[in-house]
């Protein structure tokens, strides 16, 4: 068979109206919302349902809610497509969604594999309603952490009752496990939800890692003052401290390939405007897919920390918040999709994910790949989120070229 | 009479003891409040009127309910010595009073001068109540706002009513306003609320000027982002560029000597720690005993903050709040000033005073002059303001001193 011949715009064109059609199902009107367990996501997993019968697909709901489709004989080796359902509050229509219609559409166009793929359509990956991610894949890599159950959502509704009203079985989640032992690996197409493609000029991107991530809340305590009297040579103020080491972290982020470093929190005390600041408490976020890379960098930047309030007199605290490592995809499976790319003429543009993906919690159980599709402006989690037909349709070629020379 | 043989400790220690009977008087139990046209800030005028009879000055209250209290003949040239009565909330005991009961101690150690003292105890400069500061010395000056009288506090109560309810009367403010055609000159006596005296180990400092001010807002506007997935050199942060300012702010004002820039306030939206920041809002107050160094520090950093919003491709907006002049304290009476202090033996230590004092709003009816007494740490505005018994002694000493080189 010939998939030039057979994915044409108007297959692409129809995971976009099915991306459309999920948008409709949401928990406000007018704008995007389907979380976890909720009506919303339950009427997403029924239109899902529908489409992967459609082709063919053997469909069944695990106890967490996720949605599974099989196609393929029993017993055969099994490749494993997905990404999410649920959405952020306010979201866009790709994010998520667009991996698990590309998957169907897939099945829809390849025949005659040696082995069977699952599609799934996760039922929690960003942890909006219970502030816990990744809820539906990491049951299915059975790595669920059973005390998330009794957390209340801002309804004061508990994650096991919700669960259960959803039509799952909060007793049945270790059982939903996905035996590993005939699993090829998994297979994700994501939005970008970065910049990096559309200032390459690219529609498609092979992803080599999933970044690992340090959380740090960073505090610097200086002396509050008034803002006329105090001479600046006698000053201990927070927030120059805090400036001055913003400064560092941007330069040293900067100078090391693919590290990003964000403060995205900065809260200053007392904070008006004829006082010195005394304190000035920052969120720092480093990412990096190389472990080695981030903790490197971190170190420097507590050790310039120290260095800044010393030489300032003020005090500093440095609290890690969480370390996330770093996934790396599979080189087997990321070569094969960059061979996908690369026979579509496209150039193979390798490169982390800075944002996190149900994949690195299936690295735990089978290896995995991603592919990355453009989005304007980079843009995610809002409602101008936006995929062209030609970028879904190249997704949805190399998919299929990927998954035909995986035979 | 020599001064040296009348002031001792015991006078100094009185000043203290009115000090402390003064901090009971509050609208707080167990702090120091006392704003405006209040019960306490009433009751605290009785207490002045008693001291200032108890020294032979005739006493009345003017219609903003300044306490003035007057020491020599009718028609002879008059010298005012003031501060003010209020208090800022939870406030420390000697912001203001203490100037006024070192006045009254004055009258009481200085006899047979060629010229009359006036005292006064002004009812507000602080501004709490109402948001605008210096009420009393305005009324003096001839320089109230009528339009003031409408504004209401907290409570709802218009200060036109309050001020009926406090014993003044809105109807006369406009004939409060002191006469000049007699004033020598107007003599100050504050705690410096700075660190600069208690640092260089003086008790006692000569106001040169009463420094100008600028405030401004400055926003920096960027571009949101998600924090793992835009690199560094794609990146629009608002925060970045504000912290680049930041320093430039610090770096200049380090390099004017006298100049003080303080950014008490900052902002940023839409402040989560995985988000690159769109939007830095920062207050920017500027001061300075000369009102060209401060237009020109002004300046260069609004032109600083536009080339770095420029070089980082973001928005600024630069908007001025309020701009308001130095004052120049009298030479000649800075003089006089200076010399008593030299009397004691001590350093002079002439510097411009950072915070605002009624001294400015009388400058505009005759010559002013100021001393400034070091306090602990330099704080002020807080319970922990603290003076010492020796220095209180040394203020009441130089301004004797003063006082009689003045015949």
């Amino acid at each position: 068979m010939d998939s030039e011949f057979r994915i044409t715009e108007r297959e692409a064109s129809r995971v976009l109206d099915r991306c459309d059609t999920l948008a409709g199902l949401t928990e406000e009107p007018g704008v995007v919302t389907r979380r976890f367990a909720t009506p919303a996501l339950r009427e997403a997993g029924r239109h899902v349902t529908t489409w992967m019968e459609a082709a063919g697909m053997k469909v069944h709901r695990d106890a967490i809610g996720n949605v599974i489709g099989r196609a393929g004989d029993p017993g055969l080796p099994t490749l494993l497509i997905g990404s999410h359902l649920d959405t952020v509050r306010n979201a866009g229509r790709y994010d998520g969604i667009l991996g698990v219609l590309v998957g169907i559409a897939c099945v829809e166009l390849v025949r005659d594999l040696p082995y069977a793929i699952e599609v799934l359509g996760f039922a929690d990956e960003e942890g909006v309603r219970y502030g816990t991610a990744y809820l539906g894949s990491s049951v299915v890599a059975g790595r669920f952490d059973h005390a998330a159950l009794e957390r209340r959502d801002a309804d004061g509704v508990r994650m096991r009752d919700a669960l259960k009203e959803f039509g799952g079985d909060p007793a049945g989640l270790e059982a939903s496990r996905r035996d590993p032992d005939d699993l090829i690996g998994y297979y994700e197409v994501h939005i970008e939800q970065g910049p990096v493609l559309e200032n390459e000029n690219l529609p498609l991107g092979v992803v080599s890692a999933i970044a690992g991530q340090t959380r740090a809340t960073v505090t610097f305590q200086g002396q509050a003052g008034h803002a006329g009297t105090v001479p600046m040579a006698l000053r201990h103020d927070a927030l120059s401290a805090a400036a001055e080491w913003i400064g560092v972290t941007e330069a040293t982020a900067r100078g090391r390939e693919g590290l990003v470093a964000t403060i995205g929190e900065l809260r200053i005390e007392p904070g008006a405007s004829n006082v010195i600041p005394a304190k000035a408490t920052l969120s720092l976020d480093l990412r990096h897919g190389d472990d080695a890379t981030r903790a490197g960098a971190r170190e420097e930047l507590r050790d310039r920390a120290g260095a800044i309030a010393a030489k300032r007199g003020v005090e500093l605290d440095w609290s890690i918040v969480q370390e996330t490592p770093a996934v790396e995809c599979s080189r087997e499976l990321t070569d094969r999709v960059s061979e996908a790319v690369a026979a579509l003429g496209h150039p193979v543009r390798r490169l982390a994910s800075g944002a996190g993906h149900d994949a690195a919690i299936i690295s735990t159980l089978a290896p995995v790949s991603m592919l990355f599709v453009r989005c304007a402006g980079g843009i995610s989690h809002n409602p101008a989120e936006a995929v062209t037909l030609e970028d879904v349709a190249a997704a949805l070629e190399a998919s299929v070229r990927f998954l035909e020379a995986l035979r």
